[in-house]
């Protein structure tokens, strides 16, 4: 402890020294809201430093290395894999990028916008609003632009415009390898083919290969037009026919299509003040989706509702009725209900969150075989799923009720375990569709990752971060 | 020599032995195509072997390790960089993919395809075609599957479809470790963010980190109403305007937007027999841009000229004529000219090819420097670009007459050193935009890539390809 103490002594001041000013701080003297898991709990950390440049991240990187301090490099800290939660209160550093925060600067002629990665999505958005464009990764947080890049964050609305790896041009970043060195990728281009892709590595690295410094990002024309709509469909396979029908009829005009059980729908409208049931009847349909299609000037919401009825009309050409209600509704309202489940659910009781994904059509065969296995096993539990249908993801988000017995230890991993096992094993499915790899799905990375990936990935970790850096260990 | 000859003969042993067939046979009994350089020459090669399978990939490769021989992984041939020709009459071994053809297998309900890496971009159009889909990249090549990833190709539909990355879910490859390792990441899932992501290391690999195998694909709907035009900007801003303009009114329903000079233009027009000249006058602009919008059963013809109408009126709303003309036509005439521009040019004369690119609100400041510079150091060339304005791609395409003297050895590498330096030292560009890294502008990859980026490079070619395969050094 008194090495460690000591070594923490002289990591501050060398790191003030060099910056001038009082830097490294006490995690205490930080805020709580550093050491906190946006999931609930809390993790521990000796202190806390908030470098204001690329060079700065690169003498905390080199100083650390020196100390054998570890870092965890940390954005707006919301997370939900814990990668940027620090857990040693005696030893780990808290290394937040909330300071390279100066304002995006946005070419509109490249339709691009190079930004710090201290940036939150909202201001990044804010600024590109601006200039008629925007960064259309669609989440219910706010994180900042270093975590985007690092869990490649995707949300509602990648059906369109995909993830972040999808929209990153450019990148800089600190590699932890003793020295701070500069890795700069910051060209804003859109093609660029000039050997092995380096900077994709960094994408859903979870701040384990290096510190994200800056990104150039691909921007779109902000939608000016939109219309939203529910569907409640007659049948489970009718979810994908429909999606496919609106593909083939309004192509990108459709920009989100969003699978909701019942039992989150209500959840939402019970629990969440803001949201009012849309459903005229007041009975909350068992399952609905959240249908989105929108445009630029170009477009009109007379034609945007004609390509979904256009649509709807060649599903229901086969001769039995698929999609038993279709309610167009504000499109702001629509999202409230859709963005207002994930806090329900967390007023319901204790969220168990499995992001998992698969090919489309399987959707409904995995949700089927899910809620099935669960009710056998774990019968208090309640079924509040939701997610991307458009992509394949499943927020397959289970709670457990307050009303509940308090669960036995380990419950919660034995629910996880059984989830990722029918989605692994059974539907070729991933066990992190968009959340990433961190200290809260390690054990899953390890189990369901082989082991030749498992060895590549630690001598990449072991090139890029021989310093180590972060809370990920690739080698499993 | 004797040595090689007997390493040789020692391979062929084991892989007929193994796969009970003349499996490797000599190059010149499997045709003078297997040596050909796309852009003109000729490799060496000692023998040629086409696995039929996954399994005989990894005997290939198993088998050459032990042996000391050196395969140069090929798909159909057609890059434009040399990374699959073969240099070495008495060592290099093709391994061609042509035999991994099986019909590829088309998933409508994920909108996706499994296909094998010897399969033709055509053939996999052809059928995903029949499910009323494509793969949408648009090249003037027919490559293989396998080549269009180890090239990350792109093309010409990049500004609505992407590369090959954004339209890969999943990848096989074999590793070149000596053992013949297979990496199965086939899961076809859009979102799987389950660690680092290893696949993205081979696209744009140029064959020299393993053996792609087979892939799953995204595919788009097929578009149903296309409608093409020739705009004639009257200066060179209106260019990246018109561009602007376009993607703000249509959003995706702007699937290309091709730049042309006169020069190329009139190539095609006077050597390429099939291509008529679109312009009434007879008269060729020094340049033009070929814009195309397309769309789905909901789309049609009327509208899509109504959003290229109605986002050119709001540039002529400035007080100046931009665009000097708009020639609509019909799209397959349209682009028969721009895909014979390659074709025209080889008949010209000999052919140095330049595939920069740069941020698009750059490209016509750095087009104008390059004709410059290359007029005043190189009278006798012709300049003749074209390419990607839509995503800041050019390729500065320069004709040696066949009228002009004799070029003194090294010209076209001095002609092209002058290009890259200032499109990668002034304009902070790419000197390889989409056809990748290969013996052909190695020297230019030593050249810009940085210290840094080179070594980590070079330790990824470690970890993944020990045993080496194909003819690039990531190290420089």
């Amino acid at each position: 402890m008194i090495g460690r103490a000591s070594d923490l002594a002289r990591f501050k001041r060398c790191i003030d020294d060099a910056t001038g000013r009082n830097a490294v701080i006490a995690i205490a003297q930080a805020g709580a809201a550093y050491v906190e898991d946006a999931r609930g709990g809390c993790g521990h950390a000796a202190a806390f430093v908030a470098p204001r440049s690329t060079e700065e991240v690169s003498l905390v990187l080199r100083t650390a290395a020196e100390c054998g301090i570890r870092l965890i490099p940390q954005g707006a800290n919301t997370g939900l894999v814990a990668a940027g939660v620090p857990e040693d209160a005696t030893a780990d550093v808290v290394l937040s990028l909330r300071a390279m925060n100066r304002r995006p600067s946005i070419d509109v002629a490249n339709r691009s916008a190079c930004v710090e990665a201290g940036v939150r999505l909202s201001t990044l958005n804010s600024v590109a609003a601006d200039a008629g464009l925007c960064f259309p990764i669609d989440l219910a947080a706010d994180p900042s632009v270093g975590g985007l890049i690092a869990a490649n964050a995707a949300g509602a609305k990648f059906l369109r415009y995909g993830d972040v790896r999808r929209n990153l041009l450019g990148l800089e970043v600190v590699l932890a390898d003793g020295h701070g060195t500069v890795l700069d990728f910051m060209k804003p281009l859109w093609k660029n083919n000039t050997g092995i892709d380096l900077k994709q590595l960094f994408v859903g690295s979870s701040g384990s290969l290096g510190v994200i410094t800056r990104a150039v990002l691909a921007l779109h024309p902000l939608p000016t037009v939109t219309v939203a709509a529910l569907l409640v469909p007659a049948d489970h396979d009718a979810v994908v026919d429909a999606l496919v029908a609106l593909e083939r009829c309004a192509g990108d005009a459709l920009t989100a299509f969003e699978g909701m059980s019942g039992v989150a729908m209500q959840a939402a409208v019970d629990l969440v003040s803001s949201v009012r049931n849309p459903f005229e009847s007041g009975d909350v349909p068992e399952f609905a989706v959240l249908v989105e299609l929108s445009g630029g000037p170009g477009e009109s919401e007379t034609r945007l509702t004609e390509l979904l009825a256009q649509a709807l009309a060649t599903l229901e050409s086969h001769g039995r009725t698929r999609i038993a209600d279709v309610l167009l509704g504000d499109p702001a309202r629509l999202w409230a209900l859709r963005h207002a489940i994930p806090d329900a659910l967390r007023r319901r009781g204790r969220v168990i969150g499995c992001d998992v994904s698969v090919s489309r059509g399987q959707l409904a065969a995995l949700r089927t075989r899910l809620i099935e296995a669960v009710r056998v096993t774990w019968p208090e539990v309640e079924i509040c799923d939701f997610g991307h249908v458009g992509d394949g993801g499943l927020h397959f988000n289970l709670v457990w009720p307050r009303s509940a017995r308090e669960p036995a230890t380990g419950t919660f991993d034995a629910i996880r375990t059984q989830v990722f096992e029918i989605v692994v094993k059974e539907f070729g499915g991933a066990f992190s569709a968009e959340h990433g790899v961190g200290p809260r799905n390690a054990a899953y990375y390890r189990r369901f990752t082989g082991s030749t990936a498992l060895r590549l990935s630690a001598s990449i970790q072991r090139a890029l971060a021989p310093a180590r850096i972060g809370r990920v260990d690739f080698g499993g």
